[in-house]
């Protein structure tokens, strides 16, 4: 019997059925008026949940195709910028930099440890010659569940009154953690359909600020398929420079549909709730966590795994015994962390079904716990929760 | 946020992907080759189904529709029959006969209660004049989670040498609880679409063995749409007297593919294991089952309700806030209960996380109980299955 | 490679890809919420197309199922009603009538021919005593693609001032032939929902006038599936006295959007300019057609078969080489005539591919014909249509 | 109404049912067992799709995406390397390489001629020092539907022993017209997911010699996500280097499964019999071929516009009220043209429909012709072709 999955890893996310169907709507002209009118709608949508009146760019691509189309725009070879690199997402960003010849300085930290606000005022307080063109740094790092504070960043680059562009990876956070594109002047908004926006693979997203645009008139980097400016003027008539992913917008225009039904506020807000009630659910298992409670991502948990446990045994007895899926740990953190993503259409009881599964198959494989136990610190919490 | 909802009737079920996907076939000739290679291989599917040799009509119909077609087909007015009355479901069976001017004999039990193989002898061994032309009974009754010993049953009446048709009402128990036809010599089953079946409601289904056609030469009931001796000819040639429900075929195709896949006796197991362990977590919440023990259904557990719980705020918050959606009571029993369907493409995590809403919404509702052991209960049963 | 086919019999029909996606919804509760605004919703829908304030009933069934509910619901053994006898399915609502002990008055016409108002009103001239209980007409007999003047036949009931209830078979003609049941006193219309309604086939539909409810109350014939009080109680109260065939509700109320969009007029002008253009390119090719053209239906087409072409032969070579499924004679008509259904989501150029598949199948097939000569006569009448 | 859309620009392209029911299956785990035998699956397939041994890289992007990564991976600033100029998109790909600072020999030809064997040769045989690095072809032009010889450049880049790389652009003749990539030499064959292949835009594809891989090697060119060595690496071991277009998969599953069913030499056969026979059904209304026949594509005819006729009243016409989607002139054929795709899931009674369709549109907007010749040409070819 095949039942339907959790598939809890930090994107992509389960699809809810509404977007599902829109997926299978035949396809139609990428030059006619029908997708003019379904370009013209979730460019709207978009600015509602980018939070921003700058302009929307999309592309035929995964995330990590708009990030390095942020430095094939923005920057020409030589240049200096500062990238936070506390994880395999933070860190492919400063690889992609360097591929392009930029001067990446990094904000190094211990995966599972954020970039603070202090941190950036460290190193824009050293940059005398005001040589750093851009800070990069991503709202949620997935490899280590950790959130950086862009607000805090944003204020730091203000208050120091230093030029640097301010880019953000909200790849894996945007429609999940507050994110005020304007209000907190981030110049360049990266992003993806596979998260928040609880779409397939495929489609990259960017918001960039006419300050942004003042960068792209002086990069010399080569680039076509990425260029910002043919990409906005097309998006301006609701056309683009080459075929877009048109069965991903007839998705994303019922995806922006539940959003702004829900309302962006109610979002984050229950993406916050469930995210701690399942890093309390976690710490119930006697399980420790990755991150700092302070720093915790509303997306997705990493948790240390037991010495006594594999990782390959507790996601496949996970899999085949109760259909939920999680991550594993990349990079250095292989074999010690295991994820559980919280994103997306997530209900209370989808949590409270995933982290009981969890329980059930650590304490088949050997790990010490009281069964019900992480239930019943699920209960506590949604228990009081009005709806 | 539109979530994926748990429908946990007694039917309709929860309809897999694999199925809904064929839903969406584009339309066919009825009178096609097409449609004639899907009825030859769903008709085979559903005799490994049925457990039978026997004749297999398929009618566009709820299940309502095919209990009333037995007696259109195989009787006359003024035929005396046994009938099961134990819940709603058993005697709309009697009252449809009645409608017929049959003479019917009443089992009737306490709601909650079964009829045994005994009750059945006893009736029989008054009939001196074997001039019962038929015992009818539910091998599950929905209204109240009961489950009749069909099998038992069976032997009760060869034992006795009587010459009765044997008539199972298995539109709720096929595909969920051990049922063999040919082995335990049912004349006649009864079942349709909406539930182990896995599929939407429209499509009742019959098999019938030489002892029912003999029955049906003698009827002389009015009757067209119902008529076996036309269907049966038909579906011989692959094809229906009237327009048949083609979506449902299609769907039903895959269904028999997921079961046989997964094969009968793991099917009947599996509704045996989360039935027994629902149950298990409702006696940890303190509450009280409504059948004994020894007659429990696989496929819907009814529950006492609390005293100072009202039912329609248990279903609207479970549904609202928790995305579940259970069943009242019928009839005498509404109000008093309330129903939790276990059947159909139904996993061990499913039913986790259905008890853990049942018991955060009587906690809400100011039933004392202690949170998260309903949960244990069930993980204490789930961790001890070897796939 | 497999093409999309064109269903071109006179129902089931090409399902518009709107009505596909709304097939694979999720299931839900049949006593829930959500399907009683489903339910008030396409009563108020279907209002508008049956053109009546009348009570609707829905069944899930297929056509034939609800021709026999009327006679279940209205009559009592002994009645006498008068029928059309037309074709195979007005001679099946005969014989359905006949099993039933109805008294059956045919009115009785070659095969090919319709009832006119006139025949009707010779047969109740003769009913002096006005014992007719009923007159029973098709809308349209798709055996032979011919149309009855409902609204004429209306007239002379009412001129003649006989007492008989109105009952118009429009399982092929509602949402396709202009008919108004209120403005015509059609006290029952029977339709289904695999024609005009662009459905899956499996459910039946009926409308009823307080006149029909007169006669329901007298009825003594058995009955519990298709008893039209109860389903009338449920309905009002946005239910149903057993599961319904849910998926259908889902379609249907976008095939209700997709027909009120266009307006019913419209709809009605559409068949009807399509059906004509039809008949004159079967005429082009040289063929005879089966009806006379002030009969001819809206719906279907039927034309005789030319004596060297064998139906068989035509059919396999239509649908294997051309994609394109026709209908073939029945019963009487087996093998002496073709039938082109033109129904539902039928565009000008769904039929002129279809009559281009028509015209060169039989030319392959040795009949003699101008190549084209069928497309040029739709196009000159295509042209001129202003939309 | 919303009648099925005939979508006959040159890709995207129809999408069959087959497929469009696999885009709406739920989201899995990029990197789970289920994702990486799908991977396995597809990269076998395309293989015979190819017709290579060679590596196949897909990436989640347009074509003009992957047409970038060719030249990202293969070349470095100053590398000189011939293209064919003779269209938008040939003249792209020349675009792109100067973009990236290649010395480009442009091959240009007047729009609606084909570069030959002998215009290659031509060049070649000037570079005395064998600068030139790479030939990059077309196969087919789309924005003037002109098919280049490539089997027969092939020949000559090997008969004179030139070290030049072959690549061909396919992105709209693979699986349309007949390629072979090994057979015939060709280092590099670039395509995507929405012509030949019949899916939805989203997705691009490279086939790459172990020649090409020498090149690889040598490039200074900055990448990350276009990186050849990294995407075939995951591949291998059945993954992706970032997220994949996983939706795609799905369909290019069963798109693989419908080319291989019917065969490749039978696709490129259809192709090029519906290709002919719309040709000859446009000089049948009198209107002039934009391409030589000797060069004439079968992927897309591009027909010149009536001086009467302005291509948006042609194009609205004919798709407001004939539901047909065709595309216009590009560039400085805007205007000038009209272009009729004829690919994929294409059968003859679609394109019987779609001339049918032009031809009455033509004429009713003034354009002198006889109504049904083009039809009749068409016919003429049809009833001779034996299945």
């Amino acid at each position: 019997m095949e039942y339907r999955q959790f598939l809890q890893i930090p994107g992509p996310t389960n699809i809810p059925d509404r977007i599902l169907r829109e997926l299978s709507r035949p396809m139609i002209n990428h030059r006619g008026p029908e997708l003019k009118k379904l370009v013209a709608e979730v460019v709207e949508g978009l600015k509602e949940v980018f939070r921003t009146n700058n302009d929307i760019l999309i592309f035929p691509s995964s995330g990590s195709g708009v990030l390095e189309s942020a430095i094939a725009n923005l920057f020409s070879p030589g240049d200096t910028v500062v990238c936070a690199s506390i994880g395999v997402f933070s860190e492919r960003m400063a690889t992609i930099a360097e591929r392009y010849k930029l001067n990446v300085k990094r904000i190094k930290k211990e995966w599972g440890k954020t970039i603070t606000p202090e941190d950036v005022k460290e190193v824009l307080k050293k940059d005398k010659g005001k040589v750093i063109k851009a800070v990069i740094v991503p709202h949620n790092e997935t490899t280590t569940g950790v959130t950086c504070d862009i607000e805090g960043i944003s204020k730091i680059i203000k208050e120091m009154d230093h030029p640097a562009l301010f880019i953000v990876d909200a790849v894996s956070s945007l429609a999940i953690t507050k994110l005020e594109t304007d209000a907190w002047n981030i110049d360049v908004v990266i992003t993806a359909s596979q998260k928040g926006l609880m779409l397939p693979p495929g489609m990259g997203l960017v918001s960039i600020s006419s300050k942004g645009w003042e960068y792209y008139k002086e990069s010399t980097m080569p680039r076509w398929y990425w260029d910002y400016k043919a990409v906005k003027d097309k998006i301006k008539a609701n056309q683009f420079p080459y075929t877009p992913p048109t069965t991903l917008l007839f998705g994303l225009k019922e995806a922006l549909n539940m959003l702004l039904e829900e309302g962006m506020e109610r979002v984050w807000e229950r993406h916050g709730v469930i995210a701690k009630a399942v890093r309390n659910s976690v710490r119930a298992m006697g399980l420790e966590l990755l991150a700092d409670e302070k720093d915790a991502s509303n997306v997705v948990t990493a948790v240390k795994l037991p010495e006594s446990i594999n990782y390959k045994d507790l996601s496949e007895l996970l899999r085949k015994k109760y259909n939920v899926v999680i991550g594993g740990g990349l990079g250095q953190l292989e074999g010690k962390i295991f994820r559980i993503g919280h994103l997306g259409a997530i209900s209370y009881l989808d949590v409270y079904a995933v982290m009981g599964a969890v329980e059930m198959a650590l304490y088949e494989l050997g790990y010490k716990l009281k069964l019900g136990e992480a239930s019943k610190i699920l209960a506590e919490t949604f228990v009081n929760i009005v709806l």
